[in-house]
């Protein structure tokens, strides 16, 4: 069974909030509760799980473990995905760093560029390499997904290069459109977009 | 009228696809044409033209211009909206990079931090103040939107005072989820859960 992306979205943050809360050695948690640190309504949480199969308990509320379980089953399989960052510069190191001190089930395996003082160094603690060797250390380090954080200018022209070296999810924060088959997952952030958002509401208030 | 979050954001990367459309010389677009440009249906396109007060003419489409014009009446009252970035490490020091060459609404006008090396200098373009000073420099600077690229533990404690300053617009990078009273718009963008959202889509291609 194919899950709506915002779902996945939504069990993604519910879980993190559930790897924190088990800290406070909580065994439980109600759907409101849940509801109410994401903004959503406990109907919408109570749906969420429902739909990987998880039951509440009307007194007692939701197992913590249990829901932390099947979230990793039904999201992520508990199987590690090796990605790639495409485009070393300061955005490129920040995720780079970021993404390295997560225990997470995603790992960042290599990174890549087009300027030699890069290439062959270790930056925010991982390989760099030259975008020309793409295709090779994405086969041999089995990497599946790339964050793409190149100019705007080499976007497409990186992203077909990530295409056809076998990458099959994309993270594009270079904002602008790029174009890939149907095979492959896209998904766009654009800063300007929740920026203009914002400032949309904000105007108002 | 309000116009909901989701439209907004697609409004606000219609116009940005719309501003590029235009150096083509093409007076006219159709909504099949931006829809495909962001996996969208035309019926979806139309419903949020019709929702800013655009119909569309079926032999030619839209007018690019009166689209342009009509976005930023909707959106942003084509008034300019000045930005405060907190906390200028890597992802800060992208991030203002990025937005100080835009040609957009918004301006980032000032950088926050406690780092003494930072404090009073001139970063990616911008002048970095401490953070005890951000009460006065917002107020001078009328800075009603903030960026926050502090460390999580801190996340939190920062975010408290940019209410207290006056901010009325937040835009979360660290990850953690952080409480602000109603009257101030949050958006969080957490790239853990766009990645597993990747993550769970690049598993069954």
């Amino acid at each position: 069974m194919k899950i709506p992306g915002r779902t996945v979205e939504r069990l993604s943050k519910y879980r993190r909030l559930l790897l924190k809360y088990q800290h406070f050695r909580q065994a439980h948690i109600f759907s409101h509760d849940m509801a109410r640190a994401f903004n959503l309504t406990p109907a919408q949480v109570r749906r969420d799980f429902m739909l990987i199969g998880i039951k509440g308990n009307h007194r007692k509320g939701y197992e913590v473990q249990k829901l932390i379980g099947k979230i990793g089953e039904a999201i992520d399989n508990n199987t590690t995905q090796h990605i790639a960052l495409v485009g070393i510069g300061n955005l490129g190191k920040a995720v780079t760093t970021y993404l390295s001190v997560l225990d997470s089930k995603l790992k960042i395996v290599a990174a890549f560029d087009i300027d030699n003082q890069k290439i062959g160094k270790v930056l925010a603690g991982v390989s760099c390499y030259g975008i020309d060797e793409l295709s090779v250390v994405a086969k041999e380090k089995q990497i599946s997904i790339a964050v793409l954080t190149v100019p705007p200018d080499f976007a497409q022209d990186v992203a077909n290069l990530l295409v056809s070296s076998g990458i099959k999810g994309i993270l594009n924060f270079t904002s602008v459109h790029i174009v890939v088959p149907s095979n492959v997952y896209l998904k766009d952030y654009d800063i300007i977009t929740s920026l203009e958002e914002i400032a949309y509401y904000t105007k108002s208030l």
